[in-house]
């Protein structure tokens, strides 16, 4: 294992050195992993703008070859590269050899969007030199990259969303460079996945400076990341304070900078009277497989479920509890998030009624699934009870009525998800509810659980705040690539002059709209 | 004149009362205006709470009708409206009939674009249930309101970026309550336009709470307005510290909110050595023409000009210098504005070499036009000359040749506007300065000048930090509305619960991508 990392095609050792962690045993892993510091950073960063205006002007062709190939390059790793994930994060093989055909597909499906041409956002107004009092220019509105972009692996996801995933690939179709900070929880996998990205740039005569990449313990490094003025725009998917933290340092710098932080969700389940009547146990059992899957470790698990007291709740807590307790302790994916989960269950426990456990854990690092209740004034009043635990962690909330849920969905803070079970006669209690969701969330669900966030077109994983840094925006699906872009109108120049994709006669084929109608 | 402000179709009398001022002659005007506080603010903001769901979900059509009848309201004033504006702004009467047609030619404009529903976003992604592993549930995306906007009224266009203007349009287009603060340099004529738009809502029936505005002079009543927790967006066109303050404010809320600011520009233009040798006068004297307009009171004001030393940039000095020696001083919006100006001249003065004057101020508050020459080096040395001098003020660098120009404008800030003209042999130049005008600059223009921002589908008004604060957007033209709308997607919901613009059979006629293929 190459422990060095790398910066515009270049391996780079240091004196400091880390190791990663097998969480399932609590112990570290052979091969050691150079530390980079403010100065790789800055040479990273540096590389980064040097290549920025050759790579935004490839062809849409061009980058999405290119991403075509990184997906190539990723899986010709083969076996290692999930069997050190495995080694790295405790997940199951199953679901690392899931994730990674997912990160091959995402970075497949913006090879697709980049040829469909949408993304580049051509409007053409054409010149009225006749128009009175004043003759109107000839306007041309094209997309363009907006420069170098941060991305911060997480923990959760070490391959769908880190090195190579939904920020990365997203920032390359656009036409962004990318540093990458990679999470110190998956150091080999990220330098595995990092090596397939780099040659695919070799292999198709890209600027080796799109692509860099800085590793290390603890935080100054991603700081100076943020920090560092040619930077544009920051990708971040995990926890809110780390969110929280990297949105300060972007808005204190002389030019601020978006970052697109996914940060913090209880994605509430509201399980209506006729669906509780018509499937309490069925729904019980499988807001169980919602909850504990991957060990809880989502940000799309279900947090916080809504019932009107009654025999019909009783019977959904009572199949949860009972599945429950079969759940098997499954490996959470480092030893700090372990115990946060710990800790918050610990919160929870102190204001709720704790009314089922997973199987007590086997081994180190492993989550016990945990289940409470307790009613709906008790949320009004402590909105700590509402607050993200990441991991295997629920909370049913019992109301008296359908108000007062309404009641309390307004109090919550925004969200990825929001879910609505439904049977006979919740027509009407559902569209009343409709409107504060839509507010909250930005995916609403009928009759199915958050988990599991499709790649597609109409994929919105984004929501209010705190879900996310900036609601107008999805980290999944294909209009992702809209946060790495920004509109630029030509008045005037002449055609030679004009970038390919607003060029008469179209030489690349985009969609346009031409005095407000679409064409091609 | 009823000074009262107005909260949700009522009319607000308070204790506290300021006047109007007549910039021309500096003195107040007759008639008193009601200052609002920070309850009126609450009130507002809660009736435009109140009103948001209902508003957001009328159809689009309904809203087109709402944004022709605040047009034709507009209209229906007549005389005092123009009078009103002449009185309180020192513009002329063909400015003001002419920024009036441009305040009804965009609530027109956004009304075909609701008509037309790109805005909507809506795309669906099929069910697939047979896929392997896993079925791929129904995906529908579309776009929603924010929520409740907050707009400030601008001191220079008094109408089109002001109470009706183009961010009270897009936000009411786009289905959001607004909430206005008046700009307090023109009461009255904010007023007469606020009861044009409340008399629409009421011939459309639409729920008062949608508009309401608030007045008052000072800074408090704004920041009350965007901490509000009911505020979603904020709309601003002004000087840098205001925006800034804003933003700031934004950013402290315990949820921070977007602030579409457009705050600071000089706006470069570059003449060309081919350019200059052809028509070196002739670019001089329109220069001047686009500087002293409207007092040079414009955010897209040419306020920085490069060209490569020698006789023909010397010709070009001249021959502005000599058009301004006729250009008649005209009246600053506001006394603030003036003296901010003649401190603006001084520190230029300070700096670089004062080569031309306009002609002698004959009356208070009147812009006497000023140019300025220094050379690339000083400019480098103190970024202070490159800073927005808000007026008829510009500062024509000289640069040892070509490559001196790049370097300096790789030194500037964000910018609205880039220009270049070009004569023979430029083109070469051109192409390696546009990499570096497109990284600056959100419209780039050839052989024209900025001044002039025509209301277009491919229209971009913004620009990078700190000509806006949100790159990413336009507050000029039909993608404006973009500002104030964020996806939702909905899962496997029933389709008696979907909202209209996704569900089956498209009641509304919207443009769908439909399984990545646009449909109608």
């Amino acid at each position: 294992m190459d422990g060095r990392f790398l910066i515009a095609g270049e391996r780079i050792a240091t004196a400091r050195r880390f190791q990663g962690c097998n969480p399932a045993a609590g112990v570290a892993i052979e091969g050691e992993f150079h530390v980079s510091g403010p100065d790789h950073v800055d040479r990273a960063c540096a590389a980064a703008d040097a290549a920025f205006d050759a790579f935004r002007e490839t062809s849409p062709q061009a980058r999405a070859d290119f991403l075509e190939a990184v997906a190539s390059h990723i899986e010709a790793i083969g076996e290692p590269l999930v069997e050190r994930a495995m080694q790295e994060t405790g997940l199951p093989r199953a679901r690392l050899e899931g994730e990674r055909a997912r990160t091959t597909g995402q970075l497949r499906l913006f090879a697709q969007v980049l040829r469909a041409g949408r993304w580049a956002g051509v409007v053409i107004d054409s010149p009225l030199p006749a128009r009175q009092p004043l003759p109107r220019s000839d306007l041309r509105q094209r997309r363009i990259a907006v420069g170098p972009v941060a991305v911060f692996g997480a923990s959760n996801f070490p391959l769908a969303f880190s090195v190579a995933g939904g920020d990365t690939a997203t920032a390359l179709a656009a036409g962004c460079p990318v540093v990458v900070k990679a999470h110190p929880a998956h150091p080999g996998t990220s330098l595995l996945v990092a090596g397939a990205i780099d040659m695919a740039i070799a292999a198709c005569g890209l600027p080796r400076g799109i692509f860099s990449i800085v590793q290390g313990p603890g935080n100054d490094l991603g700081a100076a990341l943020v920090r560092h003025p040619a930077i544009k725009a920051v990708g971040f998917t995990g926890s809110r304070n780390g969110g929280l933290a990297l949105v300060a340092i972007a808005q204190a710098r002389p030019e601020p900078i978006p970052v697109y932080a996914e940060m913090s969700s209880v994605n509430p389940v509201i399980l209506l009277p006729g669906a509780l009547a018509e499937r309490a146990e069925a729904l019980g059992t499988a807001f169980v497989g919602s909850l504990t899957m991957g060990s809880g470790q989502f940000c799309t698990n279900p947090g916080l479920v809504f019932g009107v007291e009654g025999a019909d709740l009783d019977r959904f807590v009572a199949a949860a509890s009972a599945a429950l307790a079969e759940a098997q302790p499954q490996v959470m994916l480092t030893q700090a998030i372990h115990v946060a989960f710990e800790r918050g269950v610990e919160t929870l426990s102190a204001g709720a009624a704790l009314v089922g456990r997973g199987r007590a854990p086997d081994g180190c690092n492993r989550g016990q699934a945990a289940l409470f209740t307790t009613d709906a004034d008790a949320v009004i009043a402590n909105p700590e009870l509402v607050h993200e635990v990441f991991g295997a962690a629920s909370l049913v909330v019992r109301a008296r009525d359908l108000d007062q849920i309404a009641r309390v969905l307004r109090t919550l803070e925004g969200q990825l998800t929001a879910t609505l079970h439904l049977g006979e006669g919740d027509a009407e209690p559902a569209r009343a509810l409709l409107p504060i969701l839509e507010r909250k969330a930005g995916r609403i669900l009928a009759n199915g659980w958050p988990t599991g966030v499709e790649v597609a077109h109409a994929m919105v994983h984004g929501g209010p705040w705190p879900a996310t840094s900036d609601p107008r925006s999805t980290s999944v699906g294909s209009a992702a690539i809209e946060r790495f872009l920004r509109p630029v109108c030509y008045q005037d120049l002449p055609d030679a002059l004009l970038p390919d994709a607003i060029r008469d006669g179209n030489p690349l084929g985009l969609p346009r709209l031409v005095d407000g109608e679409l064409t091609r």
